[in-house]
């Protein structure tokens, strides 16, 4: 695929200083663009690879904006390169409407140039919007609604009466609609209790490789539009999580949770059941995160503190050998002291 | 699907105080009833939404017998729901026998209405048990026995000689019998150890989604009746898990640990290989258990500690920052001390 | 399968004591094996128990030459179980040649005895090298390169342009090649990075059941040749794990972080972003890895410490309480001491 320069600045809305009639066929970091490239400079201090990288044009910010190379100014070239990458992205792979070694149920409704690989599953009376891709091995369950333009990587399972609304992204091996986890402990054992609800991935919501969402027990789980989940995160029954927001590799979020808008979650976090975590709220990585949060904080640690607290209370862990070290000799002093006293007349 | 309230008071063997021939279409929570659902009171502190619930009927418990709604009085309403909820649960999709979509090995036997989903591959002389479900995607390797009852969510794997009870669930993407984790260090590289063992999955054992179950390098590995599992859960090869245990989300557990019976490991804790831990040890989430635990005991942190003191060490870590600079306070006042002493004319 | 105790001493190049035509049908641990197996004393501590054992044989170390049974002599006993079990391994199970019922894409270029099961997806473009294996469910993309001898378990995905060496294993559900996690934060949302690169993985790795291995963003996540990775492992695009690592299970390394080689990384651990770590680290299970480590360290923690003072610090922490305790009291005595001096006339 090639581009000029002229037509990636239209893409960028950027200043262009330099050949509009310029020829490029890929984006690639500065150190290794070739010739053919267009590279960008993201942060400034990269900004001194320049003078030697091979790259035919740069992407650059206002304070870059005199380098003497071809190049498109931009206010934030990190997004601008992510708006060219889109272009130079390889197309995902389609396959012209319903594969004949697919296996579909009855009353299936297809939006217009839906793409369905070989061996994908679809169950009985499920509604595929417009141009949805499902790749191989893909297993969707009766009553499944997705929305337009959504893509199911290789051997995704959504299962029974769950829905995903438009545009939404969901990487191969993650299931949808998993039943939640509950049982009542008994005498002879421990009593399933049927989850009956389901889960809804709103507009927008991408979802990485092997993650696990499970249905409502009763109602639903629901994951909020443009939120993105990397891979091997587990979102229990009738979790909540608002707009926009970002779960980390390897998360955890036990049952009931509500997540407001915009909430970070670092990679390995954990959440208990049944609290509330307000729009905004950041939890670092590895966290234990043990009750309701307040909008706008930021907390770590496991259990979770507040995070100025979280990083002193752990930076001063790595010198508590050295706190009980000087507490012995306080005590020994204290002892001294108290024997000198004790042996000197009181007045 | 419809019920009268006489029916559901028979199925959970309650007290029927309202009229027998009341019509129910479902159960819900109590805020979110209509007037055709059942609903209940599982905690007393719901009680006062009672009032507002448009319920048309109530599971109470002796305390809530006099609720002024048609009700059903059972001891354990909490369990009467599960009971009713399993009532109302739409019956799960099966295929009448073995589609033709399906792939079956040689000398496979089936029990009687097995029903074997379209993309379906099974090994050479597997032995499925009455009622089998294999729902699509799944894979199941030579030699495996899947007991009466059994269901297997979409993609599941089970491999080659693993066993399932009866009444067995697997969720979708789980995959049991994977090699265990085994290599010699040498100087060429690390050698494999070849797995040769098995895994073996007791009756009403179930297992979440995108769990991974190794099977045993020699013996087995082993996962008790009745034992509960959550999603993205690790078992190591060898290692035995007791009865009625509950393993929560993203919990791993290291190569030949014994677990006793009636064992609870919440989210995101990990096991260290080799260690025993009695029945019904509580570990909290996100523990990490590095040596073996006696029956009965509650540990919580990482390296996990007696849970008392693992709370106290843990809050206390918080106030760790101040305890600091009381210490260099004390140390402070105790060289004041000591200075003023050096004044004075010892005796 | 049956082999005599001389055959076995060749393969693992041992001194045989004992009758060479003595026929052996498998290798069983000390305290299970039966008349017919070989077994192994791996461990001195494990040798008591060889006058109970009904082992028709053992491999013994020189330190245990003298066993009054028949046996053979190696210097690594466990290496020389490993090579055995090798020999007693049933043979992979393979198909002969292409399934019919597998969908292979056009200009496929196939290797010589190429095993490829029913319900196998196999996009355009793709390499298959000698003796590749790929079980029932397997997904690969298009222009996706095996080497020779490497297997694929049931459900593997290979996404688009990724390449796999020789002799990998990758276990089943595993996903190699899903997109990076990046974003670029906007007021509308946050904007997709296309994640253009690849993931390379090399000679000899094996990599369990339901991890993930992202793909470059633009460059490529690299797998080193000879790296081991137990289940549900996590790595992120743009990550570099040197050689002959070894990632135990749960592990979740984010993007561009660089591992050397012969890195150790215990269950749960995590590592931050665009960090190095030099060769021969370790890391134990559940530490949280926030900057560079030096070649050869061993940190632990969360936040990591080097190892020593990680001990420390946790086996400390149990122990805070009791300072806290010990501290209060010190500030008692000290207020004790000022008032008596106060009492006293100063000199």
């Amino acid at each position: 695929m090639k581009r000029t320069l002229g037509e990636l600045a239209e893409v960028i809305q950027g200043e262009l200083r330099g050949p509009a009639d310029l020829v490029l066929e890929g984006i690639a970091p500065i150190d290794r663009a070739t010739p053919r490239d267009i590279t960008f400079i993201a942060r400034s201090k990269y900004a001194r690879l320049a003078a030697q990288s091979q790259a035919a044009a740069f992407i650059v910010s206002p304070e870059q904006a005199d380098l003497n190379r071809p190049r498109i100014v931009v206010p934030n070239p990190y997004l601008a390169y992510a708006q060219i990458a889109a272009v130079f992205a390889p197309p995902r792979r389609r396959w012209p409407g319903v594969s004949n070694l697919a296996c579909l149920g009855r009353e299936v409704e297809l939006g217009q140039e839906v793409s369905i690989a070989p061996l994908v599953f679809i169950g009985d009376r499920v509604h595929l919007g417009d141009r949805v891709t499902l790749m191989p091995g893909c297993v969707v369950g009766d009553d499944v609604r997705i929305g337009a333009d959504s893509v199911l990587y290789p051997q995704v399972t959504v299962l029974e009466r769950c829905t995903l609304g438009e545009r939404v992204i969901i990487h191969s091996g993650t299931v949808v609609g998993s039943d939640g986890f509950g049982f009542v402990p008994g005498k002879e054992g421990h009593f399933k209790i049927p989850q009956l609800g389901v889960a809804v991935i709103e507009d927008d919501v991408e979802i990485g490789a092997n993650c696990t969402i499970d249905r409502g027990a009763l109602g639903e789980t629901r994951i909020g539009r443009g939120t993105k989940m990397d891979n091997l995160v587990h979102v229990a029954h009738n979790v909540i999580v608002g707009e926009n927001s970002i779960l980390v590799a390897q998360v955890g979020i036990s049952g009931s949770v509500k997540l407001g808008k915009g909430v970070v979650i670092g990679g390995q976090a954990g959440l208990v059941g049944h609290i509330e975590v307000g729009d905004g709220v950041q939890i670092t990585a590895q966290a234990g995160v043990t009750s309701s949060i307040k909008p706008g904080q930021i907390v770590g640690g496991s259990p979770a503190l507040p995070y100025r607290e979280a990083v002193r209370a752990y930076t001063m862990l790595a010198r508590l050998p050295e706190i009980h070290q000087r507490l012995k000799q306080a005590e020994q002093k204290i002892k001294e002291l108290e024997d000198r006293l004790e042996k000197e007349p009181s007045s």
